[in-house]
């Protein structure tokens, strides 16, 4: 016993005097126990204390469909703000990719009956044809953004990602503990979304401000600022690279 | 069988002769199974009309509790705006209860450790006097407003009345299809109820424009904006009462 | 207004004198706003009066597939008594459809990586090949099976076909009461499934007891029994079809 | 950026030499950023050694309600089997308390009504006199069971605590992995709540076997096996606490 406290006092005085990024390197690779790692995490590890940075953190890119971003589609639910920002959300997607951030796609997918879509809008369902149905080309990312293997695709039926799925399970169970988020539209599932991550507990939930859009300015920038008053960060694109 | 398709003809002619509101009581006396009325629905029952029109209707009355709108608790959780909507909301609790519409107290209840509060305000709990401890004063209705009997109590620990809570159990089995929402604060709790209350597929969501508040003007109003745009009706107290 | 009271006690004395399906057929043609019907309803229709008696019901046909019935899939997940019901469960599909119940077909779908699927059973998951991972063989349904035009899959992560899904809004808006189940296995997803809907307060809850399966008979038995004592029903399928 | 190598290798060798506790050890108390500790638990710490192995750990007390165990109540809900464990769970309770395990306590407190009970057990309620009506005698803890300050009381209105309730919000942020669960009875609460648990993904989940209770022993024993069969454990409470 006395030699196990020997011990101690040794390894304290070493590891204190280590730093913080590796003390949190040790942490998640000697005494995590088994987990489930990303499988396209490690390719894009710039160094491991990068990696391990990243690790708690999952990206949510959420409905970033042809009928609601791509003015081709004609759709009802065309986010007016929303093809603006496929290159930022793409530049964002790159990114995360880089740093090893599990990234996760959340979308819509709706029976074509539309009796899984919100009773405000059945009315946009019939003959089959309504927005974002399964397996129809609305429902289809935009174009230049692809799932990339060890990516996750969540779909949902309601604004909030996390409503009435099992995203939440997911997230925590891989150790998810912040969340970055972009996407569209602002009042509706981005909001929603958020706003259930912070119900949730999650630690730091960000939104990317250049990479979100509403259908006008004003409604993008009322809703950020409700959520920077719940304590959401809202930086830029590029202040979140750097 | 050529009697009883008579018998339905000629029953057609006379429905399609009634107007809607005798449709209405019909349908919920003659058909409807064994259901749970509110107890004190029966009690300021104007005339059997009125009661089956607001039968499946309740009213949410979220947070109204001093910590949030009575400033001589000097509350972190103040909203500027709650205290001079308490004299609109009890007016709208007592045209609730004359019309029998079912009333749920919506309230904040935390222990004393914060440990059931969101993260972003844990802050505020130490040595147990946070912000609507159950039990304190704090958490207790604000002066005027009184749980009657047969109205129900529903405890929240998160923005939304429905997150992790029994309250749409409680009024679905109810038979409840359309809600009234009034409280504090525009922003947060009362917008998240009623993203939530769309998402569950409740018929119509009313907010009384002026029985509900936010800090500041421009929140209520950009919040109030957002939500008629997913089909939320948005009247005045005293368009709602007529 | 005289006139109207005087029509009121005519129709009384009528509706009284018709028979409950009548009441209840009249109840769901002429009395309820727009509602999805499931698009198949309409077509196996033996009369009118049937399809009123089935439309509040729904079928759940759970986890039917290969990896959990299929011997020759060699799967950890093969529940034993899951081929021999088979038939039995083709048969009771067969009979809801002639009463043009809605049909929901509930499979489990996980990721290649089992990060979706329950702590006990990832270490199932290595290399991309564990059991029902999603577009993999053991995943489709058994022989025989077959989802048809307006049926609804209903993708699912953990026992309880309720659990995380948005299995509830879609039958609730759809105006299901009653629910019939079918499928594997007795004491993991069909009973928990079972359980949450008595919780969701369904009103009448079925289980076929010859039409679900598990590892053992006595297993098999022993939740039957659980089930009956919280008010489930639990006929054979040639009870349940006459 | 050598000598960084050094120190780790060094580090290696030392930690690969200490024993799982210590590890455990330093993991909490070194790494660990700041978290919400039950007020309660540094009370009754032999050793931070023995804290650290539980403060991961929650027991879940379930239902040992006066209508539940107590036979003078006469209560329709009463369990056979329960007045016979309250000891164990005294014990259990007490056990748990030394060790600075968080100890929530899940009763049931139902509306006068009955209008938040489950369909099957409505028929209870008349006068406002069902079983575990909030504020009634029979909603009341059994005799000799206390809620000390710093443990958590949770109210549910179904059979498992994680329905419809904040339980797995207050677990989750407090970090607790492993649940310890007493109570009754064993094929309803008990069982819900336990594979609610593993859907959660709670690391262990363990029912103490004879802590819990059924109306029949074999009840009581199909369970069990069934529990263990998804990877519950089921010390007895001599076993759990050596």
């Amino acid at each position: 016993m006395p030699s196990h406290l020997a011990l101690l006092s040794c390894l304290l005085v070493l590891l204190l005097s280590l730093d913080k990024f590796l003390l949190h390197y040790l942490k998640k690779r000697l005494f995590s126990g088994p987990r489930i790692i990303p499988s396209g995490a490690s390719k894009s590890r710039r160094s491991m204390a990068s990696a391990a940075k990243w690790s708690e953190t999952a990206m949510l890119v959420i409905d970033m469909q042809k009928d609601f971003v791509d003015p081709a589609m004609r759709s009802p639910m065309l986010v007016a703000g929303g093809e603006a920002v496929v290159p930022a959300v793409a530049e964002a997607v790159a990114v995360a990719r880089e740093r090893g951030i599990f990234l996760v796609w959340v979308v819509r997918e709706h029976d074509p009956s539309g009796r899984d879509v919100e009773l405000f809008r059945r009315h946009h369902y019939s003959g089959g044809k309504g927005p974002t149905v399964k397996g129809l080309k609305g429902a289809e990312l935009a174009d230049g953004l692809v799932i990339k293997e060890g990516e996750y695709k969540l779909v949902k039926t309601r604004f909030s990602a996390f409503f009435a799925t099992h995203l939440d399970s997911v997230l925590k169970t891989a150790g998810i503990k912040n969340l970055v988020i972009v996407g569209v539209q602002t009042p509706n599932c981005i909001r929603q979304t958020v706003f259930d991550a912070v119900a949730l507990d999650y630690e730091k939930v960000t939104v990317l401000i250049d990479a979100t859009a509403a259908a006008r300015p004003e409604i993008h920038l009322s809703n950020i600022r409700d959520m920077k008053n719940i304590g959401v960060e809202t930086p830029t694109l590029e202040e979140w690279r750097h």
